[in-house]
């Protein structure tokens, strides 16, 4: 299958994030994609640059104001004298407004935010930007009749909403990927969401609509990132009404458990009838992920990869989260080869 | 007046918070109630603790599962091994639920507070809970036929809501202040705040209540903290409509704008029949204030105390922000001796 990956990834680092109570660099770093990249390469995958994305392309799922925000937020920051990480000191939680976004800077980044551990640095916008445009193009090419397509993004996506950011992403990657798919003609796109985490953005995007599904497994919120969003009750809204389907995973859940509700997801995807399948791929389900609910071994990636090509579906897989650098090459190609070898 | 003061308040130190991105010791230190406490003594103002209060005394104003977790939050972070500052990795903001308590620590945390700058260390709940006796013994002591008393705590309180923390602020000692003058039969009870933020606790607390009017002056949200409440638009809901009452102020506000709201304030507290006031003292109203919103001279806060004292109401003056750490002796000691000379 193809890939696709920007260079522009780089320009998002140096950030630190709080862990633990201390401000240390981010586990979301630049050899992530440096270290995948290298690896699909070895294996002998075409890589190719995606195309130029527009900001007006990001409306048909993100607010104009939040990408605007995003666009504009480290040249305000700078040009107001101010250094260190651009980190929001209050958020909109619990007996707060969020119907006012306050006109200075730090307010609004705390309006636009839910976590204190994704700094905005100089260069986010533009990998954020060239992310989105990687899994844009990845869905191009399904569209246009690749049996799959991998966009290798950096940073991830799956966790910024419709207006807010956090959890490492600013754009949302897959769910632009599958807005793309459904301006191409295609009626009924699924989203199949693997990463460790829940996606809180792309469960909220889609929420009021029955032409996304979105399904996730992850580990519950009772005592994983990101907390407020995940649980098994939580099934859409409105048109979207039995259109999202979570399922959250005890902790340190293993392959069998694992597996069991991979199946449970597929099945969905199934009767769904989806003509299209974007999967967020992480691979901090791996046990030896630093930050990782779950606790696959190597050897089930490879599994992983077959059962989702047994959808036999147009399918665009799109990066989203994995921190065990060292085994995230491998990882990552463990889906792919299993998923061209395919399932049956 | 009596002063109402605690020395286990030092019990909460050793905290660092976010500030331009990066850890620094929490600005909200025990030197600052150290100072104060210095300057009343050498002023001649007589000095006592306050009663013990039991967890149970604060639930007319807080929620029980809240109380639980400030009580018992640092014990289970010590023997689940952690180290660090105990910040939320994720907040309940926009796009995530408000309506589930997560199991684990972690997000137990995230969904009892609203910044990452509010850490909780060892002594936190001994502290919060001994400012909090301090508020509620000087209100007794004013519902027993004081004119007045000031309780001198630390930490401060009014951020703090019904189920949230946030600011410095865990427990709303102005809150359990108004809410004792009640319990002890005082039908109308006025919450005057003029720290420089809005406090968004106390107007939470009393949101949908007829019998506690809160009315703030404060650096208004567009540009200041907590950005998220304190908007002129906000005058309360149910019966409490019309018992809130915002007076924001631009950005760097002087005295002769600051003491025009303050008329408008102390006419809607007359207006509201209050047989009691109870004022949030902050000082962080002072030019030289390294994160404050408003700039008085310290020759303001003599006026401020007088026209409080204008009021001839029954008064208990909490202590809220001040953090240009040397001036704040004095500045408390400014407001407190022109309330006490009186105002007309
Ligand atoms: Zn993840
Ligand atoms: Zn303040």
């Amino acid at each position: 299958m193809r890939v696709v990956h920007s260079p522009l990834h780089a320009r998002h680092q140096g950030g630190k994030e709080l862990h633990r109570g201390e401000l240390v660099p981010c586990f979301e770093s630049p050899a992530r994609a440096e270290l995948i990249l290298e690896a699909v390469r070895r294996a002998g995958f075409e890589v190719s640059e995606p195309r130029a994305l527009s900001a007006q392309e990001l409306l048909g799922v993100h607010d104009a104001g939040f990408v605007d925000f995003l666009r504009t937020a480290h040249a305000e920051w700078r040009a107001a004298g101010k250094e260190g990480f651009m980190i929001p000191s209050a958020f909109p939680a619990r007996g707060l407004r969020q119907d006012r976004v306050p006109a200075g800077l730090n307010g609004r980044m705390g309006f636009y935010c839910f976590d204190p551990g994704t700094p905005i640095v100089e260069g986010t916008w533009d990998a954020a930007l060239a992310a989105a445009g990687c899994a844009v193009t990845a869905a191009e090419l399904v569209a246009e009749g690749a049996p799959s397509a991998y966009a290798l993004c950096r940073p991830p996506g799956h966790h910024a909403g419709h207006a807010v950011y956090g959890g490492y992403c600013f754009l949302n990657n897959a769910a632009l990927a599958a807005q793309r798919l459904r301006e191409l003609g295609l009626a009924r796109v699924a989203v199949l969401d693997v990463d460790a985490h829940h996606g809180n953005g792309t469960q909220e995007i889609f929420w009021e609509r029955a032409d996304v599904l979105y399904v996730s497994l992850h580990g519950t919120p009772e005592t994983d990132y990101p907390y407020f969003l995940g649980w098994a009750d939580e099934r859409g809204a409105g048109a979207g009404e039995g259109f999202t389907r979570n399922l959250p995973l005890p902790r340190d859940a293993r392959w069998p458990e694992y597996a069991a509700a991979l199946e449970e997801a597929l099945e969905a995807v199934g009767r769904f009838g989806a003509g299209a399948l974007v999967v967020s791929l992480g691979v901090d389900t791996f046990a030896g992920d630093p930050i990782s609910p779950i606790a696959l071994g190597a050897e089930h990636f490879p599994l992983l990869g077959a059962r989702l090509a047994s959808l036999r579906l147009p399918t665009v897989i799109v990066q989203e989260g994995g921190y065990a650098v060292a085994d995230i090459g491998g990882n990552v190609l463990g889906v792919l080869n299993g998923f061209e070898r395919g399932g049956d």
